[in-house]
């Protein structure tokens, strides 16, 4: 198996990302990389394993950053690694793509350049969210803005396919992010959603209020990009603010701050369960291969199980397995 | 001041609602109250202070659960607390309505029976939000999933007043919640309504990401009510977990139970913080008077701080207010 490895994007590039797939080397025997980018950056950060037969480098002349128009960026840099990537991807020279560059090239990318699956109009990005318990498929998540009803469906037919094939989720509980839980609640996209996911082949268990969407009702959370996309960040900042308050709180008087220090253990468990970087990325859905987008943040150790998480797509033949779902909503 | 109560709706009634009356009869000297349901409850709980002359209380033979169409209760249920508080505020026979009864019958009284003020084109529900620091006015949580740009304007006419009048902020910064910070990002919704809030007189600070909601970048979070009411009830949902897996964590090794016993001051302090009974209740704006959708499960302090809130809706004219900023609008 073969990963083309974008060295190019992320705030700790080229490091994190050469450092990860090696690391990624390491872990599976199997695999095999593509490092794309500045070459003698990747070679100096590569060392000694710089003889590996499992290692290619491709040289990039040209890189694409978050602050510049992604449909320019796709059509016109035709020597970055996304599109490069892309192309190799789309010719199976390599079997899956990683990257933690431009959300909206690496989106753009999937789309123009190596296609879409037949029967998906959106592809999706769709991160995976801890509950605590485990990991909920959060999907869409800011591709797609304005949705129609029947990008929801597929949505739902992308999701249960991740789920299943590469979280290894028996029988994926899919839910609609809502206002309420009765069938008819919700605005004109979720209303018209909602027969839609109740007549199709997948185990719907209905509209998920919000207030339960980290509660484990569901393993897939289908809603338009917007939305996920607010509910991803907002997440994000809630967290951020109420830990913060935590922390203030626990400085403010002597006996908490020296309770603070004992329980740092069980704090630091939290912070593990609550880490997006065990993770990996959010798999782009609906295109017409392997594709990881991680986070832009990502560290050696995020990226290497965003790599991670590209294997166990490959493996799993992703875009089959949404094909075939694809066709079961059809034959309903 | 006159303020009508309906003892009739929420988890608790009629003994929070009652208790809580009596509490801000207590607080504020100028306040009278209508006490509005089952007049025996209601007399039993009042006790002794029945002969005082700020007391009345009216018996209601019908009253809206949370489970009957809003619509049709406010049409046909015309001895409903709901009903009759509304209509008497419209005749002036009292300043102001205070509810913890059904949300959508709330909005649909003040709607249909109250009446909208000139201009407004949808009243909305405006919870304010902690954020540890202080709060946000959050408009709109619900009533309109669906929403034209214009209405998202107006929504910022009636926070933007709500925060000048009721919670003394000078000059409120108004927040468009968005998936990124540049003007042109979002959906069709805030990328026609972000040039109406720029334009506007208003102090209109941008798009407010998801993850800096709660990061005091804005007093007025604008946004329609599908959206508005994933944020509200996410908040909830995301706390509640977070703040159960931390005590799961800290009970679950010996040093991190004792450090917790010891950071309990800490940990109070935070709950406090975190708590919408010391806020009160949503006031429903845009409506030609002063209503407060008080929560479901208000207990007895976090009613009679939503009755607080509706006395400084009524000292502060908030119909007027929303008035005048409307007639800003038009002048611009």
């Amino acid at each position: 198996m073969r990963i083309y490895v974008d060295c190019q994007g992320g705030d700790n590039a080229p490091k994190a990302q050469v450092l990860g797939a090696l690391a990624a080397l390491d872990e599976y025997p199997d695999l095999e990389l593509v490092l794309a980018g500045d070459e003698p950056s990747i070679k100096a950060l590569v060392g000694d394993k710089i003889n590996s037969s499992r290692i290619q480098i491709e040289h990039c002349t040209e890189s694409i950053s978050n602050h510049e128009s992604p449909a320019l960026a796709i059509r016109q840099k035709k020597d970055s690694a996304i599109v490069k990537g892309m192309l190799s991807l789309r010719e199976k020279n390599v079997d899956g793509f990683v990257s933690s560059g431009s959300t909206g090239a690496v989106l753009l990318g999937g789309m123009l350049r190596l296609g879409r699956i037949q029967g998906i109009d959106r592809p999706a990005l769709a991160p995976l969210i801890p509950n605590g318990k485990g990991q909920f498929l959060l999907i869409d998540c800011g591709a797609n803005v304005d949705c129609k009803p029947e990008y929801l469906l597929q949505f739902a037919a992308m999701g249960e396919a991740y789920m299943k094939i590469v979280k290894g989720v028996k029988n994926p509980r899919i839910g609609l992010a809502n206002i309420g839980e009765e069938a008819e609640k919700g605005n004109a996209l979720t209303k018209e959603a909602y027969p839609l996911l109740k007549n199709s082949p997948f185990n719907f268990v209905g509209n998920v209020e919000a207030r339960y969407i980290t509660a484990d009702k569901a393993d897939v959370i289908v809603c338009d990009g917007f939305v996920g996309n607010i509910i991803l960040k907002f997440m994000e900042g809630v967290a951020k603010t109420l830990l913060g308050i935590i922390k203030k709180e626990l400085l403010a008087d002597t006996l908490s701050k020296i309770g603070a220090l004992m329980a740092k253990p069980a704090f630091s468990r939290v912070k593990k369960l609550m880490d997006y970087k065990e993770v990996g990325g959010a798999p782009l859905l609906g295109v017409s291969g392997s594709v990881v987008k991680a986070h832009g943040s990502s560290d050696e150790r995020a990226f290497k199980n965003a790599i991670g998480q590209c294997v166990n797509m490959v493996k799993g033949d992703i875009a089959q397995a949404i094909a075939d779902n694809i066709q079961s909503i059809k034959e309903v």
